[in-house]
């Protein structure tokens, strides 16, 4: 029923990943591009360039697709944001597009740069806008990829997506200006959007996605404690949810089941084992629907 | 007690890591062929063609094994099928025993064959009784490997196992007849089978090894209710078995576990949710022994 | 807070593995030998050679570092044993410290070596006391690695760990005594050790590690089972711990969910089943804290 | 003295290769884009897009550089073109500018594509150009990648480079139409080209870039003759060329050495022999200057 | 012209790789099994296994084919040997196939082998005529591979193939005996080398294979030495073939070149350095053709 | 009759490699530590540690031997220096043993070095009497490996090899001192070298190594020039040496051949074309015996 088009490139590895562990796996077949998913919500698959997918979804040739905010933007297309799906094969999965010049200009702030500068990107589109907006008349030049390496000898600015300007910085360019944020989004063609069984159908798929993303980096742990010392452990846990809570048979006794981010279990584990719960066990997650 | 022998080539990687999962992992010894189980109920294993070993087990030089029924078969063994196994590396485990001939042939079906017709094939014996029985006299020749590959230019007909058929298609094959089906058994040797203490150590080897092959492709979905969307989420789950529903503490809901087909999860987290099902949690199984 | 030296080597692989899983995870910098762990108790951490790692501790270099008791023996450190820590690649995690000869030597025991004997070996100080206790005047030289194939042409006899014995084996060599048994050792400062607040950082640590290392080789089993079959299938489960026993909801059958070693689940599985449980589930666990 | 731009990505490795045999290897800094040629001539090196070269030689950013003359065309760019440079990874390195449409499709020729098609292409510009000599008003769009999987679904009509055609056919595609041939290509700036001694660094590098491709493909075949056969023993030889003829000591051979192609050496050697060659000798070439 | 056979397994790299270098490249085509040489006087080539290929050619499938003498022999066929190719991976190409038993076991010749014996074997045929002529009567069971393992659980005694021995030793075998020796052989029909055409072809062929193999291990040497030293220098090498000598221009020296075996180098060179060569150079040789 | 010891570790592989090239290949046996060349003048190889070696030679354990003169100094070794061997898997084979301390020290010569600093390094004899000489009293501990990293935490000074000294700024560390140049060198036992036999084979041993060093780097490059451009092709080509010139049979050409820098062939090709010389060919050379 829906046709859907996923990115070709630096996101496809974790694309895939994520589809396959949202149950939703993507199996090539024989035929070198051709793709599936064999799923009766979902008629056609395709794996296209993400700077291409937001206008093919804004015209119609795909119902739902995922693409960066970076490459909607640049490509101005009218869609449907249906999601926010922050994954990436390490760190946040947030980039930041940013303005930078070389670490010894003088430039200090974006609005410090020069008239009739060469500016080279890959979305000169969002950079001619905002220079306009700035109104600071510089050459924008579409690049090829590479970008940092051109400055300075062939170009005096670059604007590029990065996650923690380490790049930039091995290059000896310094950020002078952050013209937007952007992570990966789950978007939807407007008029397949308006259609109520097209919309069910792309919240199931939502739900199942995010349901992966929201298990990534928590983890169950469950333990057993003496009713009496029930709300000390409890106060041990994050406050945002209540803890799941099971008596146990013939006995004081309650079983305690709780999901908590990883990177708390450090800190949490020693304090709940103080506060008296025994039997502590931790268990790995793949999904989790709230 | 028991000795048994492990299938080498295709099936072996699979073979050793169920045997791993099942808790009954296979050693390699310092000295290279020398390979063990530590479990008190198996005294011997060694790892050897699955041609061979059909016949191992029935002259009592093992008393259990594994091997494909292809191989039983060819072999004329007089063995006791413990249980089926399909497992494999992908797909469904189940191998199509068929007579192909070339594309572009006039055959049809196989008592189309002319007779005197050259048949390759690794499975000489039940390929001579399969032709015997269709009364077309064939001559039949062992092929040590690649045995598609023959046809046209060496042999007219082809008697080979495939699952899918592609690798036949791929030289231009096509297939006019099914001579059997295959899977991978566990077989016993008869005395031993007749022992009522070596009856019983098989018994609970079977019970562990197809407890991993039953975890496969499930998972154990857990979720919480309340006492009033009890029966709408239960009719959600499958029919089968009746999920562990278990009381929770001070509160009106009730949490239900059960174990689900992974390839259903993309339908079944949707709707489960749309029943009211909350905190719905998806974790990984690795045995089931109902 | 605290400082913490990890063993370089052989060892380091699965001490940094040990840590991640424990969420205490060892990060390295951009700078080749710089590490560091994210946790607000530890405010230093170094990867350095096991055998000088005691003595960077009795000296107070670090709080808290990680060696085997061979290194610590060997370099004769006065430092307090929090935790043995018997983790390693494959086995057990236990060493041996044995004295070798050719295997067509005609010594049988350590006592027959010969005064004046050249011995090979990576502990030189635990070698020389040894052979003063025996009364042998011998000759110890350092060896820099490969020490087994010393001998016979360099050397007479090797002092040398072994897990299996199996490289001494192949190099024609046998083992005539046994000087210790080495594991893995987390280790400490005495002064820090004596001061309150790091003692409580220590602890914690432990705990989080020795979490890790408890759930190393075990599952958690669920199943169901009717209440009057219960105390038959809780014999079945090990003694030590009482499993949990949560009733279910509107029926006469109880949830137990119980932790075990893997290598006892071969012989409990099909025990349990014999005993009326059901629907006998097995999950990994990442950590256990009792 | 002399700048030079090299091609990053696909021609990127065959280059670097091409650079290192003719004596001008190509170092890579500790810093990730900076790269240097130890040679005295050459004062900078930078690895770029080829899309972007053909330009920043026009402007004077290089004096020399290696870009395809489908980009050279595409950028407009007005430069020298110093050599021709057919090598590749495989083939001749000789590739089609093509138009294709799908397999089905009625089009026999590119004059037969309706206007209002939508073309996709890495190559706006030649495409635009190329379409308005026809007089057929088509939509172009801008290619970021895999273009050939955009048809028929996306789009009508695709312009793209092929060695062999296979990647189109394997997408169902047809070749309709030839819009350039192209080979990569050695360019200058006309500036400095004009220059005489940059002129002769210039020949200097291209003798030995086409000294290594000239020995490519080639080998050294050295053979005894006696003095009444060399004429039939040169009449075998290609005939271009003399061979070079030494006079053997105190006898009446002659020693013949002379370069052959390696695809005719199957037929030459057993020519060679028939008419009197000895002692003949195959021998590897790295250059070859005329 | 010709139709050629070439072998699977473990000699089909090597085979391979003397093709390529004999300047007659086999190719791959798109379809897997499909295989061809360029060169007009090769029509038709297949790699096939090596055991079935003597008898392929014997019945005229092939012309011109390549196997093992073992394989030859085993097959009974009757084919004409063109030439005894001694190429292999590593070592001299020579395998002797052979009866070996267990170290421990009392046997010691062939001829102390126990009537009734069961002998595990690739060569059957082989074995069964040895034993014959022994006058011992075994039974011989055709092996699948990994023949040495089932000495002793399962068979009594291996007849196989071995290079060195090493394998056998590694599972405490002893040779007791040795059936023949084997080497790879290039074989032809009897009537395609009564046809006059196709043996010059056939005869073109092994010209360039034993070119190639006729290189392999040899280097050129070349040296400058004053006519008064060229006695002394000429005795030092190889008296098999006079060195070709040539004048030096304006001077007393001459120039001597000779092809020499690799592995006598390491005393030549000392050598003729002390007759008086000077500027010594070694080069490599890709053919010879005498 | 020459018993050799080549170093293990880091100059295992290249130590090896120049012996294969030597035409000396060193065969491992089946047994792991056991290898061997097959060469008349050599009865037993053994690999060893290099720090070892010096030591073993002196004492007569081998006849000759390969180490760094680090490794000979720091063992106090007398051995026979028979060549110096300055190969390398990069770069020019020659280490320099520096004194370093941390960038932000105050230390800016070795002078200045504090008396009771702590110095680390894996020479500590060399290291304690380059202190004695200073007149500076320092603590000297021996280091098992990663020196550099000791600093400046656990030690104040380090004493190591470098080549570059890349590996001590990236640790922040400058040298303030050089102890001593080392390179690979060749050396024997006092009493082998004086036995004439034994000489004699060391002598000739070294020939066909330094053979091989020889000729990296070098290529030979063979041309053609008629008689008066003689002297202006040779005036062209390195002074040091007369290049070796050949009549041609019936004309006024020569042939001239002679060895080159592989560094200096850039500058050189384009000269000896200017200079008149046709068909330059340049050919890799294996070994070079002046």
């Amino acid at each position: 029923m829906l046709s859907i088009a996923l990115p070709k490139g630096s996101l496809q590895e974790q694309t895939l990943l994520l589809f396959a562990e949202a149950d939703l796996p993507v199996k090539r077949s024989a035929r070198e591009y051709t793709v599936a998913i064999a799923d009766e919500r979902i008629s056609k698959v395709k794996i296209l360039r993400p700077q291409e997918i937001p206008k093919y979804i804004e015209e119609g040739y795909f119902d739902l697709g995922i693409s960066g905010l970076d490459c909607i933007t640049e490509a101005g297309a009218d869609v449907v944001e249906v999601a926010d799906m922050p994954y990436a094969k390490t760190g946040t999965g947030v980039m930041q597009m940013v303005v930078a010049v070389p670490e010894d200009s003088g430039v200090k702030e974006a609005t410090d740069i020069k008239p009739g500068s060469r500016v080279t990107t890959e979305f000169p589109n969002i950079t001619r806008k905002y220079f306009e907006q700035l109104g600071i008349p510089v050459e924008v030049f579409y690049s090829y990829g590479a970008t940092e390496a051109k400055v300075p000898d062939l170009m005096d600015v670059v604007v590029d997506l990065t996650e923690t300007g380490s790049t930039l910085r091995r290059n000896h360019l310094k950020i002078v200006g952050t013209i937007m944020e952007s992570t990966t989004r789950l978007i939807a063609n407007r008029s397949s959007w308006e259609d109520p069984q097209k919309r069910k159908a792309m919240g199931e798929i939502r739900t199942l996605l995010l349901g992966v993303i929201e298990a990534r980096g928590r983890v169950l742990l469950s333990m057993n404690v003496s009713k009496d010392r029930l709300e000390d452990v409890v106060s041990v846990l994050p406050a945002m949810k209540r803890p799941t809570v099971s008596p146990l048979y013939n006995t004081d006794y309650l079983e305690i089941t709780t999901v908590v981010d990883k990177n708390t279990v450090n800190v949490i584990i020693p304090k709940l084992k103080e506060m008296g719960a025994e039997d502590i066990l931790e268990l790995g997650i793949s999904k989790i629907v709230r």
